[in-house]
């Protein structure tokens, strides 16, 4: 079997922690089988590569920042190999170029074009562990790139499907992905396996345990992902296709993203094209809008919703005033908060929706805003409201049993 | 004018200090001229990933050493590109690899084979300041190499020949080249120019200031090279060609080398090939020899001397013991020292060891070892007599004048 395992910053932090890895490792390859493992920089080092550059200038060249941060990743990767073989196994540490790595011209946050994996797979076949630095690859002149915030998922992914690998996974010090945050409600299971869009929406959602870039590619490259934590020998959680026992489960997980501020514009004119300037407008200041509700007003006037994060609130407020003439009102509360439902079992289920709006309101918690999708609801609610609403949709749900 | 500059560790050893750099290069760049800066890793960085790959093994590969020791210098080169734009100067990073530098495959000591450098003259022409990370290039596929200790130096005298520089400025945290070590004599005085071959003697002697494979590279490239410091702004030394006002100076600099311990085979037999036998054995042991010197005995056998590095005084000891049956007797000492008296004048000028030899009698220093070169002579003494030896020969030459 030929497995990929990828390490997060907090499981390779400090040289004992690496230590702790190799004999995760050194088990997969004694049991017979051929692993790539790939490594994110050790818990801090990217905040403070970025610390240095922002001593002198609040925007370094994006080019400059890909050369300075790809480095954390080189150096876990470098240390992780030394310290297998210093157990006496056949390790060689490769960079993102090293392994084939070819992306887009985009620097700090670059696409994946292509992946040449003949360097692996020969290291591989002399029976060498491969150990890659993860986040980073290069363009086709040759320079450094980086894939972005969460980067180093996103390299075990396309390198598990260019390897046509068995298993790609992911270690973090979270030990799988839970039916909501076990912070909030006590009772939250640990789910055993979750399909990839399941995982989208919940990853997208605030759930922190896999970027989604990367799940979205483990679905595309149909790749065996596991969600793991590298400080116990729990199982994990398995996210791949959607199989037929999924049916059974209604609802999968419920989250909580407390980052959002409510937008809305009243009794706009329904003249063509006004929504597109609204959104365009807020494109080009980099605000990025997360739900968007339309809904007909009573007059024929239209009636739009939209959320932002709450850090862009008061940009967002400022620039819908210039729309003022074109509307009967506004009305801006950043002290919402987005509560979701996931489950593919919604898809061929009816009144899903339907319990959630009952509990909530049963508790006394207006709904703001909804937005559903095919396996998504998301409900808009006031934030001191949010963690009960969680609590209730879980229990609801019957996912604490 | 294209201009080379290099700065060490301490000289990039903090933000503050990386910013004073960027003063330096923004002055050569707006008195018209175009510039490469290579710089080193922030001190104390290389030795941390040092320690960080022993946690794990004494002996960590030289490839992962490579790749892990390199991304020092790429995080100064791109923090100091970022720097220098944060000023308002296009400047652009790049690593050895970027900037052409393709070596051998001796990892961790690997040698220049060839700069293509392209990318450096078209960014140049672009106007732009240059910053390369030293000390590492790639081999011919593509693994990355570094070039030793004090490997910056040496990158930046290649990139100099490379690029045809009209001069290359090697900053460090000292001023120039002194007649001798100032701390041991306080009248010692900072060289104005000093020939490669000279530089060669005191570099390699233990003369800290350039590494002596940086010297040899740049006297065969017929390359300017001043050694200054980043802070202050002396003129320092320049290393360059003999001149003919060299000549009018019999010795340029006094050196003492601690680091020094010394064999002597007395009445060894004079079967052929012994010395060979005896130098290859220390050879395979890894005992690096500095010094040797043969004389005939009374009666026909040989007197065999030579030292090696204090450390490696047991390892010898023990070797030497084989070689028992083969000589009358064996004498060691390890507390000695090495001092050296330089200069081209000596060529030309008879006398100039007898001084030397004269003066150390004068102060009852035994001499217990000679050998000389065209441009030096090289005394073993006895190690408390080091510093008053420096001092007395420093005075004998004027060097203090």
């Amino acid at each position: 079997m030929l497995v990929v395992h990828k390490y997060g910053g907090t499981s390779v932090g400090d040289l004992e922690r690496i230590e702790n890895v190799t004999n995760r490792i050194i088990k997969v390859k004694e049991d017979g089988n051929d692993i790539v493992v790939v490594v994110s920089a050790m818990s801090g080092e990217t905040n403070k590569l970025v610390g240095y550059a922002k001593h002198f200038t609040s925007e370094p060249a994006k080019k400059e920042m890909d050369m300075l941060l790809s480095s954390g990743e080189r150096v876990t990767a470098s240390l992780l190999s030394i310290a297998l073989q210093a157990k006496g196994f056949d390790a060689v540490a490769m960079t993102g170029r090293g392994a084939g790595i070819i992306t887009d011209d985009t620097h700090t946050y670059a696409r994946i074009e292509s992946i040449d994996p003949t360097a692996m797979q020969n290291a591989i076949e002399q029976g060498k562990i491969v150990v890659v630095a993860g986040f980073q690859g290069t363009n086709k002149e040759g320079s450094i790139t980086t894939l972005g915030r969460g980067g180093s998922d996103l390299s075990a992914v396309a390198l598990a499907g260019a390897l046509n690998a068995d298993r790609c996974e992911i270690y973090s010090d979270v030990d799988g992905i839970y039916t909501t945050d076990p912070r909030i409600e006590p009772n939250a299971k640990k789910l055993d396996t979750i399909s990839y869009d399941e995982m989208l929406e919940l990853s997208s959602l605030g759930a922190k345990v896999l970027q989604s870039r990367s799940v979205e590619l483990a679905k595309k490259l149909n790749v065996k992902l596991y969600a793991k934590s590298s400080f116990s020998d729990n199982k994990g959680t398995l996210i791949t296709k959607e199989s037929n026992s999924m049916e059974e489960v209604l609802v999968s997980g419920i989250v909580l993203d407390k980052n959002q501020a409510r937008v809305t514009l009243r009794g706009v004119s329904d003249r063509p094209g006004i929504a597109a300037e609204i959104f365009t407008m807020l494109a080009e200041a980099n605000i990025n809008v997360d739900m968007i509700i339309q809904n007909m007003g009573t007059d024929g006037s239209t009636n739009l919703g939209f959320t932002v994060p709450q850090s862009e609130h008061e940009n967002a407020k400022k620039l819908m005033e210039s729309f003022n003439h074109d509307m009967q009102g506004m009305d801006f509360d950043e002290h919402v908060c987005k509560v979701s439902v996931v489950g593919v079992g919604m898809k061929s289920h009816s009144g899903v929706a339907a319990a959630a709006f009952t509990v909530l309101a049963q508790n006394n918690i207006n709904i703001q805003m909804i937005s559903t999708s095919e396996i998504k609801i998301s409900m808009i609610i006031d934030e001191n409201y949010g963690e009960l609403a969680i609590r209730t949709l879980h229990e609801a749900y019957g996912l604490d049993r």
